[in-house]
């Protein structure tokens, strides 16, 4: 069977995806576009074979659609979502779930009253192979008992409209996700250390490097340095502590060159050369589920809501620097 | 477009195959299944909701399937091959294309004859992202003219059943294939050393390892470790030696362990489990050239007629030690 | 010429330079031997054929030794390291200096009263040829402006006497010592932070792991692991992030295993070995300068008294987890 | 005590062991030196407060030296190896031992005649680190029996004096010292493979890289990859298979660079740089043994008569391309 997608937002991550559909993704087609850019829009939908649509719950509403793609911009996240779950058709929606947790808050009580979960978030490291391994040793036992992880995150470098929010709301969020994923359970604690030096590389309403630190419920302690300008590549690690053994992921190189300039590995430059797999996955994941008409998997509201009350708690922090604690209400059934 | 697909052969890499199109590959089921063994058909028939056959060729003729999967024994592959392109029918081969080079040359003739390439070969290393960076490497001409290339082709172990001639027509036949993707040329000459020791995981009728010595047209020098029982894992290596760099294949491990034992990262087991992403990626091709209408690409039957040709060189100096050149025929235009 | 040195202190590290002495360093012999036990001094002095003392100044004084090494408890080491300036006599002491502050303030007034550098201290890692390569390339300016330093140092294992405070003034001295060296430039503050869980390896009276946060006075931020029972090696790590690239030690193992475990390679098990190089160098550099009868070189009394003022801030951080100035007094001209 | 050093030759090497013997080496002094170039001679004796000789056997003779240090060019070693004999005094010799191996064994001769080894030859690697950790490896029994081993020799370029010989007389033979040290077995075949490229940057007179392949007594094949303008660096490998397991030296990098050019680890560049441990080794080795007044360690007499005995086969195999046997006398007791 083949799946009849409605894509929202025709923006870079957009036009990613529908690239995507065209040349990976099986058992699915993007049958609709919408963005309230007309005449993008148009030029697209012609190029795909699309039906064109500029009100996105028009087109969810519409017969031409299975599924619904959200790439749209966050605030008008929470009403596609909703006018989705009304309409009873799965959504798939690009992190954030939406800018501000009480409008995540909204969209899980819509889906826990739904009954079934209907949205899979694009947190795509959870189909990462990497994280993937790292994620069966630790649930192997052989690491012993979790006690520290050390992230890094960094960008060869952000456009001059990235924010000092984004470093938490943007850049973060994907650590944030990915340990409670590996260590199955919440975060209770977030402090934003503002070292005193900044890279010249970065705008200057950056503060950049940023480190960010994370306590979970039993107590084990994240480092995550942020450093979106660090002009070399996109690089992600993440070494995990335990009692008995570290786990570590490695720089997944293919390749070495042995040259004048040294022993080599290459670098990815870019988020979607690094996650290449992990976002083919994670689309995948999304269209299997449509076509077993089964509920959704993967991340969740319920993760994306988790992830804005942290992030809400991390920007405090970013503000005055102090230990902000998280607390979370009670996980509804339906997500646990 | 869902393809139907035909599997013969329904031993251990068919049942493989047939997990593959159950799980992983898109566009495509398997319609159809055809083994000897009518009992073994008739239950793999029964479970995955196929039509049995018992006779390859009324199976291939039959409406039941659009293309041909063969994953029976090589005697077999030359009947079943013609009968697909007589019916114009799609087929994806398993190696060895065919026992002899003159039977691949039959196959060649009715594939000439109809006009149109009609078979991808399973030389999965094709697909090897791996393998791939390499040619990218190559092809960006960054090594400079290529030189040497020394590979190793190491299993855990193999059973009682695999034959001397094994290690060349089972083992080697993958770089021999590799080798020609990565240079763009042929091999002109084959000799193989045996090294007075063997280890003692070997059984008696076995020489293990050998080492195989490839010369191309150009004057490339290939040196290949076939070391079926080296204990430890599924181990293959491939390192090219340019005038200006090296280049080489990596453990590819995606996380490491500091633990007790030292600072590692895991080796794979087996084949299956290193090249993965290669078998997965040379089925969808297959498919989606089908499915596309065209003409089928990757490893065609005048690679796998090449392949048989090197291998009778490489068995003739198993027995005498020698240097034994390769000459081939000018390659039909169909394949250049 | 060969010196003769009277070594003060006869416990493990005392014997294990003993050792060094006999084997490895050049132009120079344990001339005497000076240890409050009695029977111990007497067995190792006929041992090794040395002259045994039981009063360090005596020995001190004696015409028995040109330079004096000090390896006796840290309460002991300024009544010791005076009576060698007062003799004329060159000095190697272990770390710590003085178990405080005040006491080393009193070693640089003596020194900087005898108008020379008379003393060099046991901060071996100086002398390791990783972190001399580290330095190299910061010095090279390749790395750009250095924005943060991650560290870790792990112990296998810890003896039941080593407590809670160790971790700063045995552990974390050493990164201490080797961030001014990197960086040459002075740390103004500490915290502590305690990880609410810990490993059950640890005695009940430790905290382990602790992370210290260190920032240097240009603003560097330094974060360091100190984890003294992970149990599986003797590692040590320093990862430097600059403006334009990144440069971190390796695991320095000189071959790898491809086995049935994976592919390994080793960690050393304890601090002796992976200082090696770098304990025997430290002290050949010492008896190299007595014999050229030039000043000391390597650490001094001066940055023996700075890291006593760095401990003494992370030990007011470890009992109220606040960061805490180090307010330095200037360094004197001998020590520039 | 400090030994008289007489060191004979002042080209290249001479000047190299020179300042090591200056900076490094303890226990001795170059307290004479010799070449036939007077001025050279006179020049660096003045700068070294060395006595001046032109004439090797005189300076050998004379009572400013205890012990002779050979840097001479080859066909010269003979005379003066036999004269330190003569005069009972210890020498250092830089390889190779003679220029024929006819030559080597009239000063086996003398040696057994005189009763006692006089002579440590240069094979440095058996001093490196890496090659003493393999062997360690080998010797444990870890690797079970050996079956083959793949060693490169990699020089980032050669001067246009060096010959298509000197792949084997200079190059080759540390690989056919070192793998009788991993292997204690002597090679009992030599086979030269002449691949049919060759680097453009080789002068026209070489054939390089080239092949080199050895068998031993227990039937271990080695094959050697002479690559002497590979214009990246000195790079020396050495992999060796066992039955149970394989071990390999490392690059032996001490840190990594991530930069725009990607994850890299310096190579070296000259041998110089990469054997600098093992030359201060060898030497020391050297000056300990006189100053014991022990009987000469390392690489022997014997060792450099097989060595070149080994080179003999090698050589008509270069011109021949088969396979030539080494047939070596009974090994003298005293060197057993």
């Amino acid at each position: 069977m083949t799946v009849n997608i409605g894509l929202i937002g025709l923006g870079m991550i957009g036009r990613d995806h529908l690239q995507r559909f065209q040349t990976v993704i099986q058992n699915a087609r993007v049958s609709a576009v919408c963005d309230i850019n007309r005449n993008v829009t148009d030029a697209i939908a012609r190029e795909y074979g699309a039906q064109p649509y500029y009100d996105a719950v028009e087109m969810i509403q519409s017969d031409d659609v299975d599924a619904i793609f959200i790439c749209s911009i966050g605030p008008v996240h929470k009403e596609q979502i909703l006018a989705a779950i009304k309409a009873g058709k799965p959504v798939f929606c690009e992190k954030p779930l939406t800018p501000t947790a009480n409008e995540a808050k909204a969209i899980i009580d819509a889906e826990v009253a739904y009954g079934k979960r209907m949205l899979q978030l694009g947190f795509m490291r959870r189909f990462d192979p990497g994280y993937n391994q790292l994620k069966a040793t630790l649930d192997s036992g052989e690491l012993g008992e979790i006690l520290l992880i050390h992230c890094a995150h960094r960008n060869a470098s952000v456009p001059e409209s990235y924010t000092l929010e984004m470093a938490i709301n943007d850049s973060a969020t994907h650590e944030i996700d990915i340990i409670r994923y590996l260590l199955n359970e919440n975060i209770v604690s977030v402090r934003v250390d503002k070292p005193q030096k900044k890279t010249r590389r970065a705008c200057a309403h950056l503060q950049d490097p940023l480190i960010v630190i994370f306590e979970t419920e039993s107590g084990v302690r994240i480092d995550d340095e942020l450093f979106v300008n660090c002009d070399y590549g996109y690089d992600i690690r993440c070494e995990v502590i335990g009692e008995n053994a570290i786990s570590a992921l490695t720089e997944q190189a293919l390749t070495t060159v042995r040259s004048a300039q040294g022993y080599s590995r290459a670098i990815p430059k870019t988020c979607m050369e690094r996650f290449a797999t992990a976002y083919d996955r994670e689309v995948q994941n999304f269209v299997d589920r449509v076509n077993l008409g089964a509920e959704m998997s993967g991340p969740s509201s319920w993760d994306g809501f988790v992830v804005a009350m942290v992030c809400d708690a991390g920007l405090a922090s970013l503000k005055d620097g102090e230990k902000h604690a998280v607390s979370l209400p009670e996980c509804p059934a339906l997500y646990r």
